[in-house]
């Protein structure tokens, strides 16, 4: 019988499941910094130098001791001597005498004695080689110090960061050319059913193309794994308990999208129960579409037992693959999902007490994004195609309201 | 003199922005169908088959004809002689005479004469092939109709539309194994600056290494441009000329860093007007950091000028490259960026009539996630290192109070 025991909130359930996955035990690789896009870094990255590496003007003006235009004023101009332009890329050092100042442009390097900037808006020539400042600047003002960025020897990245273009940035400014980051984890994909056949063939009378191992194997490809596909498994749990414990030795998790029938389902659960210690830990999530689902941690590895619907294996992926995939990787700091608000056309029922996710598609106006409800039966992965997005029914509503805003996420 | 004479709220730059951009013309390719995530449909999709190809049941249980059940309830139970069991994967046919039954498993095919499936939770076994049935079912219950997900020629994708998870699903469903998508376009990034050294070398005194041309590159080759990099131009007007011309013959599109300085910045618009028609749309946006942007359309071809400071150059990235480099991929339809809501931490504060994105760095909370700003001078790219993501504040505020809730966008 199957047993829904307890019935997981999903935020829970997938709380459970990313506590139980152990620290990353992965290999460490070094890549070129500018090709380490969304890797994750495996050591905290300490600066070299400290940036700025010189004093460099934030503005384009004139450089000058800042004492000197103290008092000047609209009414009340200071005139300076123009002895020189600062070039840029250049070390120029220019010794200025009281009342003396250079052009300078926007990141130039400051000489020596200069503490401040006056801005080109706030100055006019008056004659050749001098001009007319009408704004005082006190001492750092329009400066960027030494090291005000960033200093020698503070950290750049942290270990299990996501490297982003910021950081990519950040590394490249202080000469980082090669960043040490964690290899892929492999993800082992297995499908079960009597049913499925590989996609490029023709089914027969009763058969159905297999495409949740497509659609897995892109997902973890998108998000930082290395999909490993299996064939097919028939509904047989011997031959299914060989493949499924080979497929675990070699991968660093397991997604099983169990054949249809409730039988199949649970010998799937009695295996992956055999896997290891602390074994399934959500047997049924409180969750539309996808209740089936098994959550598990055996022996370190992370093994997850999807629905065989689409719908129900593509929205549990997206909510559960996911954020496994990214703590395996070695992303230490997860955010939740990113959720938009969008209104809701139409009344939509609900079962309250179970978080819906409802297929909508989008029409934009000028001001908001609208949801229109895409009703459907299980099954149909048609109804996902032309979804742009699944909108949230939360676990204590009755149902939405036309016109109310409900979040949602986008469809992968 | 720089011209920022009228400038531009962010939205309405982008939407002209993105109107003078022309129709797709890349060229098209065939890719597989399990590798084509992330790519755009160059052509309508429609379907060779009719899903599901075989009348499904949706549930465990028993296929019959519905009206022997009808009648049946908890109190007065219908009796059904099992005559067999549909194997999956297979056509059983079964003639059911009246008061018989076949069971079935989730995604069976049923056999010709049988109208619904009665729910296994429904019925209980009486003796060795006989059930009770406690609730009656009506025709069409529990089964999926040949075609009631997709009819034969019914259009799957299309045209212009970003391949995702749920694509491929459905690509692969009805037997497309491979599909035509546009080659990736063409970006050329191009920065000026007497002071910029390539990021593998050491700056001499003055010098700084150029992180913009990596950052853009890593960020454009994530939404789905092909980046093509050019050695750092030196602030001459006529060397960039010939520099940014050649190009700009061979790219779909040219980002360009000017240098640091408002004449070179000057001249790079000089140079971007004479590339073609209609040129410069907007020279200068509302917004900070970034008012120094330039964007056109030269000939049919985007041309965006970026800030050299590699802050505001990001952003702009973010909110005008991303979208440019989508359109021009052959997307038709793009959806705003989804932004998601954080509690401001601190009053900010903020120049009315002026949209400002302010870097802050996430604190979670249990229900909540705060947004603790970060405070920065121009320029400093490890501000954007340590920000997690840069909070919206609207043109019409003067600034944010402390615990107002306040959209945010990821850093990239």
């Amino acid at each position: 019988m199957p047993e829904f025991l307890v019935l997981q909130r999903p935020l829970e359930a997938l709380d459970e499941l990313l506590r139980n996955i152990p620290p990353v035990m992965l290999k460490k690789i070094t890549v070129p910094t500018g090709d380490s896009l969304g890797r994750i870094s495996a050591e905290i990255v300490f600066s070299p130098e400290q940036s700025p590496a010189f004093r460099r003007s934030t503005v384009d003006g004139y450089a000058l001791i800042a004492r000197d235009s103290f008092g000047s004023s609209e009414s009340l101009p200071a005139f300076f001597k123009v002895i020189g332009e600062i070039r840029m890329g250049k070390k120029d050092e220019y010794i200025l005498n009281k009342g003396e100042t250079v052009m300078i442009h926007t990141g130039g390097m400051l000489p020596e004695k200069c503490d401040a900037v006056v801005m080109m808006e706030n100055t006019q020539i008056s004659r050749s080689n001098e001009i007319e400042v009408f704004k005082a600047v006190s001492s750092g003002e329009n400066i960027l110090e030494m090291g005000e960025d960033l200093n020698n020897g503070e950290e750049i990245i942290s270990s299990g960061k996501i490297i982003r273009t910021a950081d990519i940035g950040g590394l490249l400014a202080v000469g980082i050319t090669e960043v040490t980051v964690y290899e892929k984890p492999r993800i082992g994909i297995l499908s079960s059913g009597d049913e499925l056949v590989n996609p490029s063939k023709k089914p027969e009378a009763g058969q159905v193309r297999d495409i949740n191992s497509s659609m897995l194997a892109a997902l973890i490809e998108k998000h930082g794994g290395i999909p490993v596909m299996y064939p097919i498994m028939p509904d047989d749990s011997d031959k299914m308990k060989e493949v499924i414990s080979g497929a675990f030795k070699v991968c660093d998790s397991l997604i099983i999208t169990a054949g249809s029938s409730a039988s199949t389902r649970d010998f799937t659960a009695q295996i992956v129960r055999q896997l290891g210690k602390p074994g399934i830990l959500s047997h049924g999530v409180n969750i539309k579409p996808g209740k089936p689902t098994i959550l598990a941690v055996c022996g370190g590895k992370p093994v997850i037992g999807l629905p065989g619907n689409p719908v129900s294996a593509l929205v549990i992926a997206i909510l559960f693959v996911i954020p496994m995939v990214k703590k395996l990787s070695g992303i230490t700091r997860q955010f939740p999902l990113i959720r938009g608000k969008a209104k809701i056309s139409v009344n939509l029922a609900s079962v309250s007490g179970r978080e819906d996710y409802w297929p909508v598609k989008f029409i934009e106006s000028d001001s908001e994004i609208i949801a229109e409800p895409i009703f459907y039966k299980s099954n149909l992965i048609f109804t996902l195609v032309k979804a742009d997005g699944l909108v949230i029914v939360p676990a204590d509503a009755n149902g939405i309201a036309a016109g109310e805003l409900i979040e949602f996420i986008q469809v992968e």
